[in-house]
C-alpha cells in the first residue's frame, strides 16, 4: 500500500471501529512535565473498554470477516489482554468466540473472557500446547484465527489509538508506544506517518526483553533467552508482517531497566491518578532516561492498558 | 440565609473559583453499575488541582478575604489535604501562606507544600500543639485562619463539586459524600439542595469513627474516641458551622466497615483504573452495603481525592 492507500484505510478502520469503543482521554501533569524536561500528553488506553488498546484491534480483523466466517466464530489463544479483547469484540459483534487460555492463567482474567461471553478451552502452559489447541479448534469449526500482533487488521486497529492522540495533539514531535509483539508500534508507525508533523515514531522495551531492539539493528526478526520483565504484556517477539512496517517507520527503540519501569509507573500512579499496567509505563521511563532527545519537546505516549493485579505491585 | 440566596451565592462562588479548578470528569462503568444494582456516576476530584476537592473551599476561603487582608497572609493546620490545598490556593492568589504541620507528618507531603510555595512551621504532633502554634502566627503576622471544614466560605467551595455533577447529570436521585470534618458533606448538601431534582444527600462514613452518624441522632456535635480508621481524611469530627447544615439536608449517613472500605476501593481501582485514597471509597461502600435502597437509581458519588502512599496499600 502507498501512503494515501494506508491514510484512506486508517480513516475507514477508525470509521468502522469507533461506535465499539471508547475515544480516550489525553492527560497532561505540570509536575510530569517539569520531571521530563518536556511536554508530555498520555493516551489513556487504560480506559479502553476491557481495559486496553487491544479492543481497537481485535474489533478490525472481526469486523474484515465475511458474514460466513464471522458465523463461524474466532479464536485466539492469549493468557492476558487479548483473550478479554476478542472475547468482548466478538461480543460486540454477535461472533462466538473460542478463547485458549493456559491452564496456569489467572482465574480473574478466566473469569473476565467468560463475563464477556467468550467460550474457554484450557490448554497446556507453554506455547505450542497453545497452539496446538487452537488449530485443533480452527480444524473443528471451520473459524477464523485472530493473532494478537501479527495482522495487518490488527495493526490498522491499534493504529487508532495514535491517531486520536495526533487528532487531539496535531504538533506532537514524538510518540512513543511500549513495543511486545510489535501490532501497537506498527500501527503507531503507520498512524504518526500518516497523520503527524514532522513527527516521529519511537519506541520504549524492558532491556531484559530487548528482542524488538536486537532486531531493529540486525535486521531480522530476533528472540528473547528469558522473558523476566515486570512489564508482562511485552516478552513477546515480532513478528513478519509487522517487523517490515516497525524497520521502515520506526526512528528508535529505548531500552529500560526494570527499575526505571516502576519509577514512572509509580510517578504516573501518583501525578495523574491512574492505574496503569507495567507495560505501559515503559516509554516514559524512555523519556525520562533520555531526558537530552526529548528536551523542551511535545511527547505524545500511549498508555497501553490498565489490567494490573492490585495485589502484586511492586511498591 | 434563604434558598434563594444560598442558589445565587453557590453560582457566584463557581464563577469566582472556576479559572482557579479543574472541572473533573464524571465517569462511570457498566459493570459496577452492574455489581450496585444502580447507575453510579463517579465526580473525580481525585482529578482536582493538589489531589483533593479541597482546593475548592481553600480558594473560596481566601477569595473572600479583603485586599488588604490577603497581603497579610492566611494560616492552616493540617497533616493532610489541607495543607496543600491552601499552600496551592494561596500561590495561585499571590498570597503568603503559613502552615502548621505536625513533626511526624510524612515528608512527601511537607514537600508537596513546600513545592507549591507554602512555608511550613513544624508543631508537636496533637491538634492542641498545631492550634496553638497556628494562634501565634495569627498574632504575630495579622493574618486569618483558614479553616479546613467549619467555615462558610470553605463549604461553599466545596459544594462547586456536586454543583457540577448535577449540571453534567441533573436527574440524580442521590448523591453521596464521605463525612470527616463535614465541609464536603455540608456544601454537598447546600448544592443538592439548590440543584437537584427531588434529590437526596446521604453521606458514607466508617463504622470506626462514626461521630457524624452518631451526633445527626443525638442532635448534638459528637467524638470519637479513637480514629482507628484507614479512612485518613475521616478521622475528624463535625464542626458549629456544618453540623446545622448537615442537620437540616443531610438525609442520612450509613456507616461502613473497614473490610468494605477497602473492597470498594479495590473494586474502583480495577475498574475505572483510577487511583483514589481511601476516604473517597467509603460512600461507594455505603451504595454496595445498602442495595435495597439505592436499587434502580441514580446515584452520584463525590471521589474526593486521590492522596496516598503507595507503599501503603491495603490490598
Amino acid at each position: 500500500m502507498d501512503k494515501e492507500a494506508i491514510r484512506r484505510e486508517l480513516e475507514n478502520v477508525h470509521n468502522e471501529i469507533r461506535s465499539f469503543i471508547h475515544e480516550t482521554p489525553v492527560l497532561k501533569s505540570k509536575l510530569i512535565n517539569e520531571i521530563a524536561g518536556c511536554s508530555v500528553y498520555f493516551k489513556c488506553e487504560n480506559f479502553q473498554k476491557m481495559g486496553a488498546f487491544k479492543m481497537r484491534g481485535a474489533l478490525n480483523a472481526i469486523l474484515k470477516l465475511s458474514i460466513e466466517e464471522r458465523k463461524k466464530g474466532v479464536v485466539t489463544h492469549s493468557s492476558g489482554n487479548m483473550a478479554q479483547a476478542v472475547a468482548l469484540a466478538a461480543k460486540s459483534l454477535e461472533v462466538p468466540a473460542y478463547i485458549v487460555m493456559p491452564e496456569n492463567a489467572p482465574k480473574v482474567k478466566k473469569n473476565a473472557v467468560r463475563d464477556y461471553g467468550g467460550q474457554i478451552f484450557e490448554s497446556g502452559n507453554n506455547i505450542f500446547d497453545r497452539e496446538a489447541l487452537a488449530n485443533k479448534i480452527i480444524d473443528a469449526k471451520a473459524c477464523s484465527f485472530v493473532h494478537p500482533s501479527n495482522d495487518i487488521n490488527v495493526i490498522f486497529g491499534q493504529a487508532t489509538a495514535a491517531k486520536e492522540l495526533l487528532h487531539s495533539q496535531p504538533d506532537l514531535d514524538f510518540v512513543l508506544t511500549p513495543v511486545g509483539g510489535g501490532g501497537l508500534l506498527a500501527g503507531t508507525a503507520l498512524a504518526v506517518d500518516s497523520f503527524g508533523n514532522e513527527c516521529q515514531c519511537f519506541a520504549g522495551e524492558p532491556s531484559q526483553v530487548d528482542d524488538a531492539s536486537r532486531s531493529l539493528k540486525s535486521g531480522k526478526i530476533e528472540f528473547n533467552d528469558s522473558t523476566n520483565t515486570i512489564a508482562d504484556g511485552l516478552r513477546t517477539n515480532l513478528g513478519d508482517v509487522n517487523f517490515p512496517i516497525i524497520q521502515r517507520l520506526v526512528k528508535d527503540i529505548i531500552t529500560v531497566e526494570e527499575s526505571e519501569i516502576i519509577d514512572a509507573m509509580k510517578l504516573i500512579w501518583e501525578r495523574l491518578k491512574i492505574v496503569i499496567e507495567p507495560s505501559s509505563a515503559v516509554p516514559f521511563a524512555a523519556v525520562l532516561q533520555q531526558k537530552d532527545k526529548f528536551k523542551g519537546a511535545r511527547v505524545g505516549i500511549i498508555l497501553s492498558g490498565g489490567n494490573v493485579d492490585l495485589s502484586k505491585l511492586p511498591f
